[in-house]
């Protein structure tokens, strides 16, 4: 069937790199793995090298699944700016919401969209960690440190779409579920900058962090299921976040389960139960290429269909965003095929679906105009 | 191929409601969510939805997927009693294993069977948390309270087909495997009692309760895998009973492992290594719709096909029955049409499976006639 | 599409019982359980029963699918010598390595592969749990043992493609990852001893051999996932050996998680984030049959194409020989049709990846001829 999707919102993606990169580093961004490839491999031989030769040549004049070299070849001659521009307007996003928490020489969401061309708007998310790593370097006590912090929240709620928290990576998704009292945070706080700051893994700081982005009401969206070799990825299990999930139901604010894979199906339980949370498979379907429809097949297994959001997680490479934009579509293409071809799914309510999927779901959700 | 299936044998389901339930309520009985949809979303917007959209309108003279104001109409139109028993005629059970412990105005065993009209036949499963709490709220002391539960679950086993436990509600899964000493339980009792009665979440009552169940030979279903907002789904891992499987293997009793999803894996798996254990996938299929093949076939990867039994887990709405039966009849046609058509299995066999996952497992392991 | 595979490399097998089995013993093989099936049902009647009766039969002269009292009555008309022989040459293995450690009556490798005829070759695991507990047969005391030990493992390297450990049946993966000190090792070994040696189930001696075994620099095979009733399944996940993946990366030793199933999406996961690590689902194939094409695809979703292994785990009967290779090939066969027909992969690609899958990644992660 024909789904005539709107532009896809892509919830959750990163900037491109301004520049670069070498044609050497490239397939280090093919994979979550910090290490370089295995001797005698190579992580273009993997279910998202594949897809990205399969996506990405055509935009560059290339047939699909040309070799690598060739590929980068060509990427290298047209230049990176040029290859990132062909790209982005190839992928066919029409809003970016941009966690730019990030480190490294990345395009800010506004370049990010320019480059995208069109009418493509950007839209920012404010990775908590990385405010707070931020605030700490100025702060001279716990207590001040928790008062900038107290600020800054509702400060960059004013502007921003949402919050993120990588509280997965940090620590993992077994915290206690209650809000810190301001004392246990105030001495958890003294302690961090006590030991020189850096990388915040405390976890009563991080639960102040979310508690603090659940009270303004904006989406706060958090990384569960699979990333890389830092992560202890059964501790990242959205299931372990029950606890926080009952608790903050009251308030309302939607919170979005980013990735989840291998455990995409508890994050739909979880979607399915709280009305609050919402889920996401992006980095799931880029990762899992051919795969792309079997992943998403499960996460609509019990995802209500007005829970479900779009996103790449692309960063660094404009291929990503291709990838992630391509196999969603392709995906969601033949399942919903299939789904009406045997009677499941009616094609009217195929089409309303898919839409909810592709934007609409994040629209309402982000309060995006459109 | 054409399954020539036997009237099917639901060995886990519930009553429908005497009278109800309103247009506007509907909704509410098609997610396990105990919180009304999120703004913006409607329950009727999942697989189930879908599901009983496809399957119900036809029995009440309407178009598979109208819309649900249309089918509301027109159940409001033909009055609860006749569109049940529409319903209910058209799923195609022929026998009812119902469990009677669950709250609210619903049609027993009988009435249940008679609605289903024809040959249907009725029998019950007795819960055993609700028969603890009925037998608390008349019981002096922890004594007198254990006395009366060790008379009423033989007692109860000479008319029920089999026992029922919500242990991964009340407590978890993760329950010691022994069994308490006596004194241990009565302490227990005592306590309960003290704290005056009600939901029963007592680890060590509630073990009590599974072996006195145990001890009669009849089947004790364990519910696992997911449910509502109620349940903290990992703690529900039917893996966590290894240790209680291992432990009553020696007396024989057989053990259903209800629900599973998504842990249906797991639940396989240990009806593979344990003789007593069997597995069921009823109400996953139910909230899959869609995908029930999917689920189906994750189902029959490691359970031994004399293992796996058929159930819709309905209640309330006999739209529930209908969307279970169909799913489970649609789903294994197809499976079985492509394991037959790509020569993984006979097609006797094929048939000979298909009539022992319908009724006959439920036959062999309830005792029932037929 | 015909992928013409090489002779595969069977990374992961036993050897084939010497005499036997009897006919009525046959289908205690077709299981993990160690009980004999559930009154009323039939091991045969699994995934891994009819795949058997399909790929089987025609190379005894009959049909596919033959009753399993037809297939044991021609089995015992030609001799099990001649039904192995003509089973495990028509199972297309070209390397066997095999692991040795299981007791019982089986075949040497050697005697494995003159049975497959042809150019067969072998090569030994040594089962790092059986070395121990024949060496703590001769032990004086603890030190004397851990000497033994730690003179044994290297000696073993000297002639083994490698080791395997089943620390998941004897104690569970969530051991401490760190190896344990002499002094620690010793007394644990002491207090082995003393309790009369027997099954190792000794977290700490099995933590020394892991250690050992890593130092040699050879491949060692950890058992994750599913296995018979012994096990606790979900102290077997993979994921649980996370911190000691990370501890032994720097050594750069491959270690290969077998098995997996269900938890197989979780090492394709570690199989994709650490280099030195690698991922195999053989038992998966075999004992979900008409399944195995999904099972394979799921693993396929996340492990870099250069870490995934074959093998068929087959032990005792011929049959299971011929079940996981014809199972492995048909599965591949089907899934990179699939892929190369909606153009995810490249031809090129399907068929590099086939011949690294079957045979090519054994042959460079153990460092065999061809």
């Amino acid at each position: 069937m024909d789904l005539r999707l709107p532009p896809l919102v892509d919830h959750h993606c990163h900037g491109v790199l301004r520049t670069g990169p070498e044609p050497a580093a490239f397939e280090r961004y093919l994979t979550e793995s910090e290490a370089p490839a295995a001797p005698g491999t190579s992580y273009f031989d993997s279910q998202l090298g594949f897809a990205v030769r399969r996506w990405c040549p055509p935009l560059l004049d290339l047939e699909p699944h040309c070799p690598p070299e060739v590929y980068l070849a060509r990427r290298s001659e047209l230049g990176a700016d040029e290859a990132t521009r062909r790209l982005l307007q190839g992928a066919g996003i029409g809003a970016y919401v941009v966690d730019t928490g990030l480190p490294g020489d990345q395009t800010a969401p506004a370049e990010l969209a320019a480059l995208a061309g069109g009418t493509a708007t950007a839209h920012e998310i404010v990775r908590l960690e990385t405010l707070a790593e931020r605030l700490a370097a100025g702060a001279a006590s716990g207590a001040d440190l928790l008062d900038a912090v107290d600020a800054a929240v509702p400060d960059a709620a004013r502007t921003a779409a949402g919050f993120k928290s990588i509280a997965a990576y940090r620590h993992g998704l077994d915290f206690d579920p209650a809000p810190p009292a301001r004392e246990e945070a105030e001495r958890a706080a003294a302690r961090w900058l006590d030991a020189g700051g850096g990388r915040l893994e405390d976890p009563v700081l991080i639960r102040h962090l979310l508690w603090s982005a659940v009270r303004t009401g904006l989406p706060l969206q958090l990384h569960t299921g699979f990333g890389d070799t830092d992560l202890t990825l059964h501790r990242a299990d959205p299931l372990l976040l029950t606890g926080f999930l009952r608790a903050t139901a009251p308030l309302g604010a939607p919170i979005v389960l980013l990735h989840g894979y291998p455990y995409h199906r508890h994050a739909a339980y979880l979607a399915a139960v709280f009305p609050h949370v919402h889920a996401d498979v992006g980095l799931a379907l880029s990762h899992t290429g051919a795969r792309a429809e079997a992943v998403l097949a499960e996460v609509l297994e019990l995802v209500p269909f007005g829970k479900l959001l779009f996103s790449t997680d692309a960063y660094a490479l404009p291929e990503l965003y291709v990838a992630g934009a391509q196999l969603f579509r392709a995906a969601l293409t033949r399942l919903l095929t299939r789904w009406t071809g045997d009677g499941s799914w009616s094609a009217p309510d195929a089409h309303r679906v898919a839409a909810l999927l592709a934007a609409g779901n994040s629209r309402r959700v982000y309060g995006l105009p459109g």
